[in-house]
């Protein structure tokens, strides 16, 4: 694990990207709250926040990092057949929160396969990625294409 | 969480693959061992076996299941500027261990991103999906196409 | 911990209640869904059914045992201005899942306070208590008075 | 997750009570260590430390707090035919430290119910509630009632 | 992780040993109760419980294994200034419990060093080591000498 | 747990050894990398790092630490038929580290015995003990002997 203890107390914020596709019924379903299983968005929401707060647990060489916050969007995209999700994680600490970030994204996509596989199992998580951070001696980092845009255009 | 008190224990095995793309030259230096925080593939495939041992932490409708194995794979595919992923779950129980299988994919998939960030920020976590699964009585499946294969054709 | 080696594999069910006491006002505000951190209700059922799954890790001397299933209902008892909670835990073992289902209600209790606590910090988790419990070699029990009814008369 | 990243770190304390009624004879059996299974009011004061430490994983939107302290007394009393439990977490954070204590309350009260619930399965958790709190913008708080006094009055 | 499928569930029982060498009079403080953070040799008891049926968490390549018992005796050794630590774990499993008891000791005896090292920073964990086991295709197995005894002659 | 809040934060850093003894074809194999379960040094550096991250939920009574870093050496010792394995554990806080040295020491050893037990059950775990810690109010303080060293001299 990379020693930290020279650098110092920054504010970091990270901002992470993904998207389940699903079958276009699927996505209906969900948006009108027919999921057998209950109500999907929110159960993946809150899966998300509390897979961020354990990153270090998940991921063998991640610094546990007490975060000042974690939100998560999950966005229903009927015209790209998929929820669009995204997290952003923020902390003051001498090392970033990137895969806090990440995390969040694949928990919530995986609940969200998880909650809808008995009607749908050819669900993809897709597409997880960092789109920008901030904070630290690195500074500021943004992508600059989209992932999630099938122009590969940068869209934030 | 749905009562499986009913359902017979069977053995059950599931598949699920993923991908990480990155830069072709991150791709070279994990693959030639030059990567600063050590053996990126073996850190990761070890990261991959501990999750799915967890999975009911990070899915929280998921029932603890002790698994009778993991593997996992990731194999360097120069062609597709990618690393590829493949896990396989197994365990004799009421319930499936798709979920096991998928989050061991995306675990070893973010370690990856994890241990190379430091020189590839853009990498991303592609089509995590479920292969097949059997064991149980909905038995067999397949599915019919391969999120990894640009034709869309299935490859297993 | 008990050495439960020689009791043969049963099928246990345990019901387990609770409330949580508050202001008439946090009450109505739960039902009409406009506390600020959201649906506090859907938050606090996912809570206990994770929580339930854990018992183990939190209770120094319980046996891990993988749930086959566990429920949760938490229903607004404006009478009592109090949201009433019951867990049911339901397991193969070789002993019973007494506290898993009273985990799950004390967690689902407490993440209610954690969620209403910003416009209520005087709700109190009341009356954490054992309805009755099936399989194994002591057979059923059933609690024979109820504290969740002022009588002190069994309701269930 | 509430975002806590503009608000100042501050010495935080919290004060959380609650109690296990039983029977009598339960009661007495605790206070001359003759429990089967051990020292119960030590093991349900580990058990409370233990819980309070980890009390972000089992409450869906707290934050990762480390803690300074937390001290927790398990005080028979035979006058109610109880075990009074009072816990007090401390520490330097953006937000505060109710959850901790009352988790600490709630995870040593259930441990006291596991280790003794093979001599009385009535007992029963009640009246877990935050006593004070102090540190932070909102400063000093104090209940006004004590839900362990049938008389109502407050007693700290 | 390797994969267990094909073996058949057996009860499986393994015994590991070991100690904790300090100085006499830490030994002695230990024996009369005197050491400020309260009474070493039970809170080091449960701590070797609760990391066995953890096991699977410290160890990567370890299978879950709901464990059916595991027992821990912690006995000073005036005549070795030691503390000498023995656990014994049992359970019905495809797999054997050896590291849940090696665990069990091994957190046993840190949780010891926790507890004194205000008093005594050089004391040692010394001679972990599995003892016997039993179940399962490969049969009983013992070790042939003694790492806690100095002759080198097995005693058990 | 001992409250540490009047305590002033400074960098502490602290460095714990141990070692596994086994059998010389053990150790041959180990260093040829002929082992069937792969990479053991690896693996246990891996999980010794892990473990130390999470030492709080091991021992009762340890102070969650965010950790600056923690590196751990595994080096094969043909001399003494062992592996020795030191651990060094840094971080900014209001009480010492000596703890997730030692834990990192224990696990990685534990793992070693993990991946090797199916060749040779007779391993031991040795000698873990802390080398010196500094930092904080005690200040700097190291051990005079070498538990390591046969002859009994420090070494460090």
């Amino acid at each position: 694990m990379v020693d930290v203890a020279e650098k110092s107390v920054a504010e970091r914020v990270c901002v992470a990207r993904g998207a389940v596709r699903m079958a276009a019924e699927t996505l209906a379903r969900i948006a009108d709250g027919s999921v057998p299983k209950g109500d999907v968005l929110a159960v993946a929401r809150i899966a998300g926040i509390q897979g961020a707060k354990r990153t270090h647990e998940w991921i063998p060489l991640c610094h546990l990092i007490p975060l000042d916050g974690v939100e998560l969007d999950l966005v229903p995209d009927p015209a790209g057949s998929r929820v669009r999700i995204e997290a952003r994680a923020r902390a003051h600490a001498r090392t970033g929160v990137e895969m806090e970030a990440l995390v969040a994204v694949a928990v919530a996509g995986l609940t969200l396969y998880d909650m809808c596989k008995a009607i749908d199992r050819s669900m993809t998580l897709d597409a997880v990625h960092l789109v920008r951070k901030s904070g630290g001696k690195s500074g500021e980092w943004r992508r600059s294409d989209d992932p999630l845009d099938g122009t590969g255009r940068a869209t934030d």
